[in-house]
């Protein structure tokens, strides 16, 4: 029996199919997007829960053909004059959890769930694309992931260096602000790149690991030579982007990427790594921003999902 | 040694001061300000936590001299000729809590510390202006006031009815969407009044207690004749007040009263019930909207600490 | 065999069915919801095709239970303890037409077919509630029901009075700020009240008619002694609110309504006139204000559902 | 020679012509409208010079027929069936001074300036409009009322009580926020009524007169009984409507008017008072709001005009 | 007689003529800008009918100088100290139709006058900058030039390809999201460069023709070695724009250029290529950003007219 | 006795100081913050008298530690993982005059007041980073410090280029828009580098002195070979960032500096040209936009500061 596969219901237009579906092998999936509709990590501005809405509600269908196994056609890059996504198969898979939050499942049953979860799609050789969501939810999601690829490698974007040295061995103790200390700690990741800082730390904070490396603009070509073999998590806080261009996060910080430049990074990054997972966290609530919101997102998305997906071999052939 | 007052550092200008010595019994207040930055009660949209910083940062200083036992002076109404406040004490005693939020600060630990301040200051005949927060907050606020005063009448303004018949025994089990079926199960409150209401409910709430009483609009001379002899509760939901003059809020509902109204209809159940503990909530953060969020808490305010305090006789008499 | 009644996915929560098979008479209906997503009537500024689309997108949803017959239920108001349109069989049957709109499909075709369906629906008994689109299709909406019900009397709230003198015998005459001159002209209306007008015309509009009365306030007590036999014409066009409540819209005009006097009038008018057709239109796409449109039309279409489905012996009394 | 009278070219679509032909008397005018583009009597919010402009610029025009003389006509009011202003010689006679401001002008000449104008203007039994500019602006204005018509009564929508005792016997004393009492020292106003007042004043602002009362509500009926009789200056501070719906102001205060209940007031003091000049002051430039703005403007200067020009009769009987 | 030039009372403070008097041959002109307020090729978000009305009310003033013959004067610019346009003859011609829209107009109608007038300018050697108005406009203007110059080169900045394979006849058949197929069946344009293209199409649009090009960046150095002997017809869409600078269009697409970009490459464009004819279209009317859009119009006429006319040699010589 | 130092009080978390205690040399910085708030410069749309106040009530605080003599240390950098401004001292001296302004204080003597302070500044060696206020304030800023260092060039980010020949010998003749002409004719300046200008002047503005020079890009390595000899006074006006970018300033020219470039280029000129003096001006109070704003003056603030103190070595060897 086929597997359900409901075209055209999903964000961007995508095909829709249940979670389960994909975890148990029914339905192989390339690439899944899933919603991660959770705010419980962050202490300062809430309303991250409603990213995954946004994005759905909001989102542009892109016309796709969708085959009976879910390969999709039917689209064309006027650039390149080329199928887009042609025979991937992609399928949005809903949210973990919902809004209205039901108050009775704890900070740790859902992060816990998450890694779980996101152990099983690197099981299966399934790229998610978690969309946020909080930005401590990388925490979970990197952990689930390196059990399957062994540590990883943080690549972010973010205004901000998430980081603290104080002692955070569970899951619980981090927040979005501080939670690769977690991660280095638990050896989840063995080093982090992150572009786009432009705010400081308070010296307490504690020595930064070596393995740490913040710029603020991502250089191509500056890359170190050992980078295309290593399991790669790519992470995007979308604060990095110009507050006048992006105002719908909780943290703004002046100065930051154009949306045109983060998605040359983003692409660069996902055809020359090897990207094993991604997520694209810290969209707010905004009535009068939450078309763009979704519009930033859905560019975001397209963007990962072509350069993972279009040219497979490229990227075997660099590792 | 005289307890120490700071004037003109709280919101509105006014003295702020210690809590603890106002609980310790140092100070003698006649009302206190307290800010609730807190929304975990919320599975909806969230961001209440910011209430209390916003309308601090933004409130217009009415210029008040202090005395050394920290009454009140130095302000007129023009209307009235008279004096505003004259001769009260009213202090500004900070928050229970802060934001950013302390990840290791449960809701039940909130809540139960809310109860507890409640109860003491009800104990030492002070009347407390809560600054939410999210509405949940009525909840620990009504139930420490009822350990003094015994079961409240709940007056609330809402555009919602915050009930389901659901067991709810904790404090825990409620959300700021129900928590008055927790008030009349636990029997905190005898009976509620609720004004502004303009949704509905799903007929699987349960049934209404008859001593819930929803209606639109507020009718002074409709009251019942034994009104004046129980103790009051008087919550205030922003919401209530139309979307187009109160956008700053997480479930506005269109149709709703203009500030004025609901400031006449405030003033006259402060000066015609026996309000023991007021608050105002749910106010969320919305950079566009922070002043106009303030100079509405401020004149709810005003107006509640005017009608309290100035009247004291007139409220004695109609007991 | 059962018509197919597809329960929650219409706007409001409503059931959503097929206008074919209600118009076939498979499907008995109380009232119907009809999008007129078109605006080829308007001069000035255009968009209020995007009407039904706004309405429906960002409607809230009020979580009706669906009888086999298309019965109402499972929703209760918390004012009057009492169950929301009971029993009642209301469908949304979509859009006439869509957005993008098909250029090959000419203004004069629109109007016909609107005639010919609203003709329909006033046969079958089933009182449309249209959701415009511009005013302009007041026009041949009440042609369709005049057929039936033979010459109408137009209520109508609005900012504007849009009348001509000049000749306009074809539809396609007609603007939406001058199709009252063509409703008078062919007989399809017998007499026009209208309420919230508060701009002027220039004189040569030529004479206005003996039976169009404006005014801007709405006075229950003071209507006409004849007012319950007439078939009459419900017509709103959103420009009565204030513009400070709603912006949305092609040409506001300072002073007008609250929505909460609006809802009143509204209310006062389904249950006291004979109302046999409804429309509310002239909203505009504007992102920032798409929220507060459908919140608005929202609350208007259920004002006027619950008073025409849910009292209907007390109309027939007082007719 | 006929006075040049340029149909059109002015705000509303009236008649432009010279000031100095108006002052000249070459040119015979019932109310002129002046625009004020000043606001250096401001010391927090500034920008109120930009008024006249942002009226003039957007206000709508109403296609007036201007006989040889200036009389207009060709206009019509659909509520009354009955003409707008017809016959009556209205002229917007242009900005005393522009923006950009030239630096040269201190405020000293600028208010002897317009005071002298003020007293040209009512020696000619001519009523002005002044469309401001700050505050500050109605103490030149009402000086060179009084000098012709005696001491005035000073009749006035205002959020704030606009007064202080402390010697201020230049006009360059004053700021927008106190200038009643140099109106008060001069003689120049012999009482004052404030409607919409809901601010506080610091004690030490010295005693109020008695002649000074301020209200929030005006009621028609409350009025004294010598009230006709009296010359009175009519001044409106747009900050006595409600920010939610007139925000582009200086200093808003939670809890004002509707636009419709100002108009209703303003109407009702126009019918029944001998308003000798009006003035409309305190809109702020801002590129969000500047349609509104003029709307409200527009729609306060047209009431004045009708109410005082239109039932001259009434108003004489009355007196 | 001299033709009759109206100094100052154009858009950007251009004189003003009248279109016919140029077409006649009266008034010589280098170049003409013309407004096209039509909006009925737009199938989806209409309201482009604004744009010319937003930029003439609300373009700078640049304080022309201007000869008898219309020549300007009196402007320089900083950066280089030259004069700006000086001796050149530009005159705002004003709209083609008006806005409201005169109903009777049908489509075909304004296409065809539009293609007439665009041959008109053509023969006469002038350069129309047309300022819309939806994209649609493009194929009569381009139709009416190519009369004239033969079959065009289109190099056009656009979010969108606007393409589609199936037969499109008659200029009615097209939407503003299509015209291209058009353009190219009728053999009105000979070959194609689209720049900022990042949307995709569906795959039944058709085969590409191999003479259509889409790229986002536009780079100078990679144009083909002939592009300089070939009559090109420039096209702006502005939602090439990214739309958090320019939000106020219709169908705007995440990730686009900077307004200095598109300046910069729009220069080149016109030094380089022999551009016979511009247009400047797809901005809406929305209140809060009017200013923002006639500004970024402004900024585009003026850049075309100072490439296009102060250095004739070079483009002679590169021809 | 140690100077008052007040830790965590200033603008940015800096310590606050005052401004008498630096000038009488008892506490020695080697910067101050010193708001401006004034803009009786301003012909056109005033306001930025309020920039202070914006800047330091919503400026981010990043948490120093500050020794007993105000060296500040505590705040890391993630990208050089080195310390912030560590050992430098900078206070926060607060404004010259306040909000709302003193009718009494004329502009001339607020100017004077100025120069003598910025020469007293300038005497100590501290340099100064004043947040105006309105760009007239250069004008006496630079006459102070060219006191002590003898003729500057004036290095200014503007989209205007604020000059006029006509003669102001007086600081009271000029405006915000011309005072260039004023610093060439007192030879308070020996030339002038404007980056950024994008608008005409009219040219009866008279000759462009040689020593004026405009361009629009700041190209790091076109520089003067004798640039780093020169002692520098460094303008930003804050229209030099494209309007969409930072709209709350009173003149916006489309197509300027994102605010990333800017900062690199401000950071350039204060690594390599001997800066004395700073200022950041034509903020405006935009109640949306306040936040913004606030977070753009503080990144400038932070990139001067860092730029000048950090690098003494370099910036001398350069010299």
């Amino acid at each position: 029996m086929t597997a359900p596969i409901r075209p055209g219901l999903g964000a961007l237009g995508l095909p829709s199919a249940d979670l389960g579906v994909v975890l148990a092998g029914e339905l192989t999936a390339d690439a899944v997007v899933l919603g991660l509709p959770f705010d419980a990590g962050v202490p300062g501005v809430p309303g991250q829960r409603h990213g995954p809405e946004i994005f759905r509600k909001l989102s542009p269908t892109h016309g796709w053909s969708v085959a009976e196994d879910g390969a999709l056609g039917g689209v064309i890059d006027p650039v390149t004059r080329g199928p887009v996504l042609s025979g991937r198969r992609v399928f949005d898979v809903g949210d973990l959890g919902s809004v209205p939050i039901d108050p009775r499942i704890g900070r740790g049953t859902y992060y816990k769930t998450l890694t779980r979860l996101s152990e099983q799609l690197a099981g299966a050789g399934t790229i998610p694309v978690f969309i946020g969501g909080d930005h401590s939810l990388s925490a979970p999601a990197a952990t689930g992931a390196a059990a399957v690829h062994g540590p990883l490698r943080f690549l972010c974007f973010d205004a901000h260096c998430d980081f603290s040295a104080r002692p955070m061995p569970d899951a619980t103790d981090i927040t979005h602000a501080d939670f690769l200390g977690h991660l280095f700690q638990t050896g989840t990741i063995s080093d982090a790149e992150l572009y786009g800082v432009r705010t400081y730390l308070p010296a307490d904070c504690g020595p930064l690991p070596e393995a740490l490396r913040c710029a603020y603009p991502y250089e191509p070509e500056a890359s170190a030579t050992d980078r295309y073999d290593r399991p790669t998590y790519l992470s995007i806080d979308l604060d990095v982007i110009e507050p006048a261009d992006f105002p719908a996060t909780g943290h703004p910080e002046a100065g930051g990427y154009r949306l045109r430049e983060l998605l040359a990074a983003v692409e660069h990054v996902c055809r020359t790594r090897r990207v094993v997972a991604v997520d694209i966290v810290e969209a707010l609530q905004d009535d009068g921003e939450n078309r763009a919101t979704s519009a930033t997102v859905s560019a975001l998305v397209m963007t990962c999902l072509r350069a993972l997906l279009e040219h497979p071999r490229e990227r075997e052939t660099t590792e």
